[in-house]
């Protein structure tokens, strides 16, 4: 019913090849360099013993994001951010999801008056950035409180669940896992989901770039994107144990 | 099963008082001010008679919005945007999803090179100004497509369907319909939902503030959203006839 | 011995219909919306418990000015400020003049150490916006005062008079009390004066748009806006009173 | 009745020793130093052949003025705007009179579609350098209007009548004409006026500083200011005589 | 007479491990991770079909670079500087060395009315990340010339000669050459040199951190880094075989 | 065997007439203008009792340098660097190189917790204003101390050593001392040079502009600079002695 055809012969519910090596970097206290398919993402955690304004005297930390793509990692070139002197509304909106994202599973009291930053940085784009980023933004922060706990500086981990990311959407009338680039550039809906390892909903992000969507296509996607997660909390736990 | 109580004894699945009043200033194509209760934004709608870059020699048109906020629209005065020197990344997310809103019912070709902004400010906030605005914008967009229309600048209206918009929320576990301020502060689940006048979604955005959420307590709350659309639109509608 | 004819039949020397509405909008201290004919200037006064830098540890307060405009509160749209990421020179200038005019009937030291903002938002453009801005920030900063001294902050009001604005010029050989667009747009000469509730000049600005302007011009011009000015401090103690 | 005493004996109503060399600088079309006792203003014109977009194609010039002061002209050291990454309020306001006054005696369609820049910088500041910028901006111009004219670019000169600008205020209860720095911080009213060589007035610009002032205080201070300018443009003539 | 160790027991005048890795990332038409040891630059090298405005029309074209670190690069976090909305000085210093570096090899006419930008983002810093830049640059380049040459959009290359760059110093009073972060950090002289691959000299950048410099250790650090470029030259070479 | 002649018929090795004019203006703790022929800079030296973050509390003063140029010092008038909002590329290196180089010959120690700041702004340019910069900000830099020691604010100077700089190039194959801009212009290759009185070297910045150079032009050009500094420094000494 549909000729659709996904590169490598993709079934629509699966995810592109996974891989996520940590410690790719040497300096930060978590170095991830996270791949979904052509998607290259390395995700630093870098730990700060202050917190900003509004947590100071708190007793409570901080969990943030920032995200960047470096100029060439799309098809064709686009501005350096801090070139052009300021970062794109959709820097902005894809930073504040994975902080918002990150902290869903923390808890800032048990971490302490201190701040973990999570640089998301595109090495390479091809769809995707923003759920990879999240899910390997997740192994790193974990690295970095393992090595709090390791050095003494917490006695217990901030951490309450795992959390990651995929999207998902429809192109030409079919649901589909993981879009790549073209995928993505081609879908009538996009729909970006975080869950947590308990299985339930950070964020749900839907949008109609071309028409409208039904509540039983919403359906179809969210079911798929459950399914994409699960697999991805499972990959997380195997890498963390590596 | 639980002690909440909305005010003025609103029903969990009820609208807030909505108003709509058209031509509220006089030099805009399209001019509204919509109240959801307390909240309060001026939705002008003003047509330009060119087009940004990327459609210039399209033959196509462009509908695009932009969103502030009055220093003193909240409970405390916030910094004034244009002094700070810059939209936050909240403005800038919620212009974003108004702009797509209003483009998910527009046919930009049979609104020819032109331009339709869309400027939202929020006069008196208390809860859910983006979906007020989106809600307002469409009858000023509505408004000005109409003068076009009787200058016999377009022969045929670009506009293909309603679109409205609602806030929906989980607070102390009970699912609830356009939320005020001080349920949006309480609130655990934040969603907010576009749909066309026909039923369909054009944006999803749900955000856990504290627990994620789970697959039963989302579908209660996209249920609650379209019934709440459902109503906005036949308000929208009323508006258009006065 | 000139043709020229004011809308509405108003005489050279008449106010347009001013109107002052108190409490507006509902959050901040003072909220006041005044009209001077299609002008709409929306002034609200927010009082925080803290003062500038070059204030701190005085035990002075301070009184300061915002000014803005809504894009289509004009007759073709302008650009948002704070989308372009900063404030234009007239934008600064008037703020400037508000903040001062206010200040010259305060004293900061009856205040305490406490600011006063008040935010001047331009609904509706049809000319004499700063003047009204004054003129209504007047009212609103006396509203915030009122409230102070019902709860005790302050024991003695801080302020020593009231200030009142109104713009006056020559258009077309004629001087003229409160210029309209289309009148500020073909005048000679603009001149806005502010004074105080006592009769004493506070601020006059007067500038040649067209011919450079004569003594005797200039006394016409200052009569006219001394007579002015003492109907709008009566109105002012009108809306304060009911 | 007023025990106070100006430096160098200098009557109330006396200028500062004012000089004007012509050619400071060798690059620009015309280069001015004029110095206002302490104050020394570096007035450049510089003419480029192209005019900004709202004269394009008009057939008419533009005249436009910008203002800067050395970080270390001051008692005290102040930031540099250019590091700072912005035009104080203050330097706008400036810029702009200087423009508005230049442009008020030339007539841009005799100056053809050409810009003349007016670049006052102050080396050192020892109050009114506003006003010596507008008094040595016209001799630059003029000098710059001159080169045209003898390279036959322009067939007519653009300039109408001569311009210039003095301080006038109340110290003490005393108006005083050319106020310096230490009287401009003690001054109760302070008043720029910009005056034609005809003897009309282009700008006047009177802020109580301390005391709201009096019609009578009023009148005081344009006559002193009338007196004052007369001398300034026999001091350009002479200067443009030499 | 002198107890300094380099890491790795490395002679004073030898570099650290070079690697060169073309095809690094897949969108630009050069791609290159170049690594000095610990620091590790991805040099990408994108062409655009259009030349800025001071080229337009002159059938040149141009080449540039800009320069950028991931946050956490280094030891310690430092700010985005997208994020902070502008580049630091120092990171316009290194991406105006790096364009004028690439420069001094490309003859412009031969480019036609095109643009390479060179874009160095340093993945992970231990010093000498301006002189990896450059020298990783150059492979980057060659390999977008080698691609419109194989395009047939130029038929001969614009490349006149190689070009590379290394940094020498002096530590505790020795000349060493290609410092890492650690001997950067104790150095009383720092030199960046930037050759030809014929030997001749581009740029010498010496700075005294500590102590001045006599001509005898600038002849000493000149000589070291002739050596290092030579070698730096043929792995080019190499690396563009392989 | 070379057909080149400089303006004034001066020698190949010969400086420009250098004048250096003490206490140009009268509020800062240094003030001097520097000419190096027909480039005059105004170098101000401004003594504040505070410094900044990152020497808080260490005990140490610091000493910056700011660079600007008038916007009409040049042959055709540059934008005003406080207008467009941002200092240049150009100019933040050459404010660095200013600053490095009066940092090497201060013992910051015994400066105290204070900071010098070194305004040099560029009244007239025809070539080398960042060496006159250098150069006279010395002279400035020492009248400050002496203020700081004739105060008693200091018991012993921090200034260690003089420090001057000059400009070299390779004109047309002919090696240059102190190029005016005609001869920047035209130059193949330009080098920086500062050094101490003592004849170190504190910074070298040769920059190939036109052909690489060879190591044994460079050789020629350090030669003239040395010859071109030692009479610098003897101008310093003689300046500050008079």
């Amino acid at each position: 019913m549909n000729d659709f055809t996904r590169s490598d012969a993709r079934a629509f519910d699966a995810l592109r090849q996974v891989t996520i090596t940590r410690n790719y970097t040497v300096h930060a206290e978590g170095s991830v360099l996270i791949e979904f398919g052509g998607t290259k993402v390395l995700c630093t955690a870098s730990v700060e013993e202050k917190v900003p304004g509004h947590k100071r005297g708190s007793g409570e930390g901080w969990v943030t994001a920032e995200y960047g793509m470096l100029p060439r990692a799309t098809h064709t070139r686009s501005d350096r951010e801090a070139a052009r002197g300021k970062q794109s509304g959709r820097t902005q909106e894809i930073q504040r999801l994975i902080g918002r994202s990150m902290r869903s599973v923390f808890d800032l009291k048990k971490l302490g008056e201190r701040t973990i930053y999570l640089d998301c940085d595109v090495l390479q784009a091809d769809g995707g950035t923003r759920t990879a980023s999240i899910t390997g933004a997740f192994v790193a922060a974990q690295d970095a409180v393992n090595r709090l706990l390791a050095e003494g500086k917490i006695s217990e981990t901030p951490i309450l669940d795992q959390v990651a990311a995929i999207s998902v959407g429809i192109v030409k009338g079919l649901p589909l896992l993981d879009l790549e680039y073209i995928e993505d550039s081609a879908c009538d809906t996009d729909m970006n989901v975080v869950m947590t390892g308990a299985g339930n909903f950070v964020e749900v992000q839907g949008t109609a770039e071309g028409a409208a969507f039904s509540r039983i296509e919403m359906d179809a996607l969210l079911q798929l994107a459950e399914k994409g997660i699960r697999e991805l909390v499972v990959m997380q736990q195997q890498s963390l144990k590596s």
